[in-house]
């Protein structure tokens, strides 16, 4: 991938940060710049977004107004966002003004799931099987290619399990592609994984790169439920899972936090790792580095798109990252009760169905008692 | 001390904090609230001060603006203070609409050097030898009593140094108890002390008490240069200066943080410990708990003032704390670049002397390679 074109910007405290969506990751974000004496400038369509109420700017716009993005642009240093479902467009708007970190080619890049999938195969990476599917005539083909079960995706916009269907044996193939609105999609072979996990790492502006402790990922209804570090797989494994996030980080230029989530297979051959996903940014199986590790993934994150040095990843001990969901967040009182569980509470209002409402870090090293506090 | 006539009010998140004051301690401790998803309302008589730009709401108005007061004493559900010359009547004034931690009267009696003096010493707890002094006959008769050198201090509003004057041999008293402005201060023995240490520790609305590892300070010009934990004293004394803390703590029926800082001595029969200050609020000894500890003296604060369970004090490992004092925080780059440094800037404009700009943690434990991240 090209280089970006705007010449690197090396800032300082006191410089000011703009990030695109005002959610969790953008507070989290805006918390951490502060730390570091730099002020924050949130860019959201939703005014009850809960970076807002700690930032020291913001502007409620839709994401596609240019006289907003424009403004928003001429306010702050450096740009970033906070979740890779702005549009492309808004993104290259914005890195004619100010740089915009990770670049604009890499939010197009994984905003595609097509074109994320063959760019990972492209560097020798393994990934589940997959086939383009345009219309339902391919997705018949594409069944033939791959087999079943095997789960249709839209190439476009889709999280936290939004935007897929399961195909089994006897599912309705015009069915399942009507389902997703007849958008241009993907299908990928079902892969019977052990488990899952994630390499959260960093890239600076000079190609440093970062990265901490592998976590091991539990999910319930297709949301993060929990990641546990390190991952309780083989060291080899934790070793090659981080060589190919460097590899991908590196062939993307990429600055700034990544997540790479991966598959663990069992085959006769031993267990291999199948990469499923890039997320562009600070990600949700990174929060235990807020409160388990020498330097959170938001500092670094605010480090990377700033110029600065990469910050140290090392782990304080192992820790559990436990999701609180919807109405999970009404037990927080029970987690400031146990020692060494760190609470996190999003400020968000309303607690819906399958909404991220806040989480909670056990360091687990907790037990020991080596040292001189009272408690 | 009596115990507070409101009842205890346990609060939850969503729940906002009222702080007195805008500095560095009040941003900190917003930025503590703000991951618990509680919001703030920072009260200030500048305009400019740090706090402001991360809080949800600011009053700027001067200390005694009963309109002010009331205002913001409305907005909020608990209110506290991060630094302790405000007026003692505009706390009782704010304690009269909703709860007020640590309590007015704590505050009053931490504001006057001969009251705090004397509260300690009827616990039973060694301080350095002190007398009261309201004109210059009065600072000849302490003279006479506790001998030179010795410090005449004001009994009221004096911080870093500022309202205290060293009495040599040879000083003429006329001249020392002018130079600071004739006012009620006290005169108290120079203490030939081998270190200086502090405890910084919690008490819960339900009375428990936690506190962290022993620091121990070193001072430059009168302002806290470093801080190091755990305090390389004899454990015996760790022990024993947490032990007064909590006398200390107790007495006062205090809620929140609290420092108490400690002279060590050396005497035939053995090491002892005189307590010097306690300041109500969290402490500068105590930042290196934001990055050394599991839960920070901020969150601890926060929990303390809420009414929640304190958290566990643990320390992750040997860490040192060194201010950065104007001209300092210029050298910020370079902290950047040490492995296990973590950086705090403050977000003040005006680097002038001896103010204090930022500061850094030094993670000890850093040269240690036993985990699995790539640095």
């Amino acid at each position: 991938m090209a280089k970006t074109t705007l010449a690197p910007t090396t800032l300082a405290p006191g410089a000011r940060i703009g990030i695109v969506g005002g959610g969790q990751l953008g507070r989290m974000l805006a918390l951490a710049a502060a730390r570091l004496g730099m002020s924050c400038h949130i860019y959201t369509d939703r005014k009850d977004d809960p970076a807002i109420e700690i930032a020291a700017a913001a502007t409620i716009a839709p994401y596609d107004n240019e006289m907003a993005l424009a403004g928003f642009a001429a306010d702050v240093d450096v740009i970033t966002y906070e979740f890779e479902n702005i549009p492309a467009w808004s993104a290259e708007f914005l890195a004619a003004i100010k740089p915009v970190r990770p670049s604009p080619a890499v939010l197009a890049l994984t905003q595609d799931r097509l074109v994320e999938k063959n760019f990972i195969a492209s560097l020798g990476i393994e990934v589940a099987p997959f086939a383009q599917v345009d219309d339902a005539g391919a997705l018949a083909r594409a069944i033939a290619q791959i087999g079943r079960p095997s789960i249709l995706k839209t190439r476009r916009f889709g999280y936290d399990g939004k935007g897929q269907t399961l195909v089994r044996e006897g599912s309705d193939l015009a069915v399942a592609f009507r389902s997703l609105g007849g958008q241009p999609s993907i299908l990928e072979g079902f892969v019977p994984f052990v488990c899952e996990v994630s390499v959260v790492a960093a890239r600076g502006l000079d190609g440093d790169f970062v990265a901490w402790d592998v976590g091991l990922n539990t999910h319930e209804h297709h949301i993060l439920a929990t990641t546990e570090v390190p991952a309780s797989i083989d060291p080899d494994l934790r070793v090659r899972a981080r060589d190919k996030a460097m590899r991908i980080a590196e062939a993307l230029d990429y600055v700034g936090v990544l997540a790479v989530e991966m598959f663990v297979v069992s085959t006769p051959e031993g267990k291999r790792l199948l990469v499923n996903e890039i997320a562009p940014r600070v990600h949700n199986s990174g929060h235990w580095t807020l409160d388990g590790a020498a330097t959170s993934q938001f500092e670094q994150h605010i480090r990377a798109i700033c110029g600065f040095p990469l910050g140290l990843a090392r782990a304080h001990g192992p820790v559990e990252m436990i999701n609180l969901i919807g109405d999970d967040i009404f037990r927080w009182r029970d987690f400031l009760d146990v020692p060494g569980a760190c609470l996190h509470v999003y400020g968000k209002a309303d607690a819906r169905p399958g909404r991220k409402m806040g989480h909670v870090t056990i360091l687990k090293s907790a037990e020991r008692d080596d040292d001189d506090s009272t408690r």
